[in-house]
This record gives structure tokens, sequence and C-alpha cells, in this order.
């Protein structure tokens, strides 16, 4: 039972003019540590398009803000499997600087059929990769 | 009682490679929801951040998406206010296309000293402001 | 001989540290427009999309920069054709604050096959419909 | 004489509905791989943002589309200085995929005196700096 880890330095151009990160792009960042974890478990997104059959669409989206983040903070982002249901995920992710949690997101995914949009079970194999990361405390 | 409209078009660059829009973009579009509505209260941010001693960040971001968004789309974003507290308030954002909802997004804000970043009291003509979009239901 | 005209308000999101717009968004900003001018032409790309035999991708694009803009700033976008070739086009972009000229953005797309990647010539119509918003003097 | 080099991954959020890199995302990235350089050079722009007196805003942007960027691509930008002048100086940006050219970029900055907005001499040790990064050939 792990975590997966993400990292990134906060660029100048996601700043606001108070010099803090504006908030959206907390899930600009969340996506892309969930690219990476897809990635590593063999369902990486660019596979899934090209295949084609299956969409994995995120229908919520949440994010908490604890500590700001300023220019060139390097940032680490832990993710875990938060949930895991029989058509539906949640991930969450941690915005850690040098231990500090400053941000808190959870996304969750459905499955579907791409063409219907229909909900569709979970793979079995995405599942069980999923249950990999999940992390002993949620 | 009243919801404050705001309304955009699904611009080309925001949609992902499934042709719908990418799932942060709710959070800008929000966003400038956001402005306009402090803009018609008389607390524009552009004077927010021209007098310097007040600042109102995020805490807190959530998203549901009900149906995807799509090129060219003419949505409207109906703002109201859900909660009001001591020193923080809550909006609701009702992403309309068509009359049928498409995305509901919620975000608190606080309101804090911009220097020590401490939180202060809630102005009350703010306050008053946002009381005015509260609507009935909620 | 006319100008397209588009318009936009800056918005917090996209401004920097230093209070002004990030140079990278004037592109996205450009490119609404000439979404807006596509849609005028009767070639919006989400037809285009739709029908998906044409590609017009961008070969080119140029930013100069005049004037800084600021929060909440009424931009109006001039939008002219400036040269049509035999397989490409290049529109050219004033950014208007108050008549005073900020930006000036050009970019060339060219017409592809989709599948192909291949130039092909650009339509009649569209280059028929590009000749109406010529300007005089360019 | 050398180049400097930064690294990213083409993300899902930066993808158009034809499943490529939206153009003006091109200039974040060279943005990114400038703030990396100013760093290496000893300009990092969070000092100059701390310090206060310079800024080194943007006059002129340009950019060139050799061939289109996909999901997770691995992109090397080669920054070297093409000019040094007085009171400006332009880098340029080659985007390579294994060896391959793939997208082109340019961008003229001057500096400034942060509160007036004049245009100041180019301090002398990072013009020096700058120097170290002119390829040969340019």
């Amino acid at each position: 039972m792990k975590r997966f880890c993400h990292h990134f330095r906060v660029p100048f151009h996601e700043l606001d003019p108070g010099g803090v990160l504006f908030h959206a792009h907390v899930f600009t960042h969340a996506h892309q540590a969930y690219e990476a974890l897809m990635r590593e478990l063999g369902w990486g997104l660019a596979a899934v398009l090209r295949e084609g059959k299956l969409a994995i669409p995120l229908v919520e989206a949440h994010a908490e803000y604890l500590r700001p983040l300023h220019l060139d903070d390097r940032i680490e982002i832990q993710v875990g499997t938060a949930e895991i249901g029989k058509r539906s995920f949640t991930l969450e992710y941690r915005f850690l600087r040098e231990k500090g949690h400053c941000v808190l997101v959870k996304t969750t995914h459905v499955t579907v059929e791409r063409r219907s949009g229909e909900a569709v079970p979970l793979p079995a194999e995405l599942a069980a990769a999923l249950e990999g990361y999940r992390p002993e405390e949620s």
C-alpha cells in the first residue's frame, strides 16, 4: 500500500496578481499526477484514447486550499485511491511543500462507453491496479 | 432575492481531445462570474487590489459535472449566495445550457488582512450586498 | 472592406504577479476572435470539425506588445485579412483599448487534409469570404 | 558556447480536439524554459520580483510550428541567446522530439524600471550571463 508521487515547480504564468498560484490550476496539476499514475498502472490516457471504447470522465472535483503556493515552490503531489466503486473511482491528491500540506484535491471518475456515454463497469484490471495505491489510513 | 447571471461561449482552446470542455476550466468561468458579481456589488477586484488592505482568497472549490459542454455552447452561469459566515462566504454557480443544468460549482472565500494573511470579519457592506443574491430555495 | 470586431474584458486569472496580462494569453484571445470570424463567414470550427475532411492548423503566430493590459480593461480586437495564399492565409488582430493600440497579433493558417496532414488548396468560398475582411491599407 | 536545456511532457489538458497541443501553450512552455535559464544565470524571477526595481517584460513573441505535438511526447527545449541589445535581448527556443525540430519560438524582452516603465540599460552582469548561451551558428 503506497502513494504515487508526482512533482512540479510553481511556474510564473500560474500566479495571480497577489503572487500566489491561481486556485483553478491545482486541478490541472492534479490531472497531470493522475495521467502519470495511469501511465504507471498501464492505463495511460494516450492508449485509452487510441483504443477508443472507454472514456473516464470526471464527475466531481474538490479542492481545499490550506496554504498559498508561491513562485518556484517545489511541490510533491501524493496520489492515493480513496474509493473504488462499481463504475467509478475517487482519487485524492495531497500537495506537499517540505512535508507541509498546502492543498488537498479529490476527483471522482466514472467509466463510460465512449460512443453512448453510458456508464460501464470499472474494468477489473483497473480496479486491481488502483487498489495498490489505497493508503492504509483511508 | 435573485441570482446574478453571467454568460460565456465555450471556446476551442478549452476543449479536450474528446471535444468537451476540460474540467478545470469551469473554475475560471465561475471566477469570471464572481468577478462580474463583485463589480456589480461595488466590490470589484481591481478596486480591492488597489486599496490593498483586504484580500479574499478561496479556501474551497467544488464542481459537479452533470453534462459535458461542447464547442460554441452558450452557457449562462447563475450565481447565488449559499452561505454568509463571520469571516467567509460561499457562492454557488449553476451552469445552464438552454435551461438544463450542466455543471454546479461552489466556492468558499475568506476575508483576510492582506499583509498578515489573518482572517478578518467580513465587511458588513459586503455581507449585506451578498445577502441580496441569496436564492429563496437554499 | 472592413474589419471584424470581437470584444473581451481582461480577467483576473490571466494577470501575472505584476498585475498585467500574461503575454501568452493574447494568442487565446486572438483565437477566440478568429473563431467568431469563422462563424460569421459560415466556416465555424464546430462545423469544420464535424465534417472532418479539412483541418486549418496554425503554422505561425506573432505578437507585438505595445502597452500592458490591466484587470477589467475592455479590449476590442479588430481582425483583418493580411494575406491570402493558395494554401494558406494570414490574419492580423489589433487589440485596442479606447482607440489606442495595445497588442498586434498575426497568425498564419494552412488548409490540410485532416487524415494525411497534406496541404490542400484553400477552398474558393473561404478565400472569397476572407477577402471581404481585407483592410484597405494593408 | 552552449544551449540551455529544459524538458517537459505534453499534458492532456493542453491538447485541442484534434489531439495536438494547442498553439498558444508553446509560449508558456518557452516561458518556463526562460524561468529555468534565468534561475541558472542567477537572475531568477522570484528574486527579480522581490527586489522590485527592475522588470523584464516581453515586447515580442513569435512561433513557427513545424510538426504537431501529441499527448505524452517528451520535448526538449534548447534555449539560446539570439541577440543582446542595449536595453533588450532576444532568446530562441527550439522544441525537439527525438532530435527533430517541432516548434521554434523567439521572445524579445526589455529591461524597464518597474515603477515608471521606462526602458533602462540591460545590467552588464545579465548581458554577460546571456552571452554564455549564445550559440555559435547564430
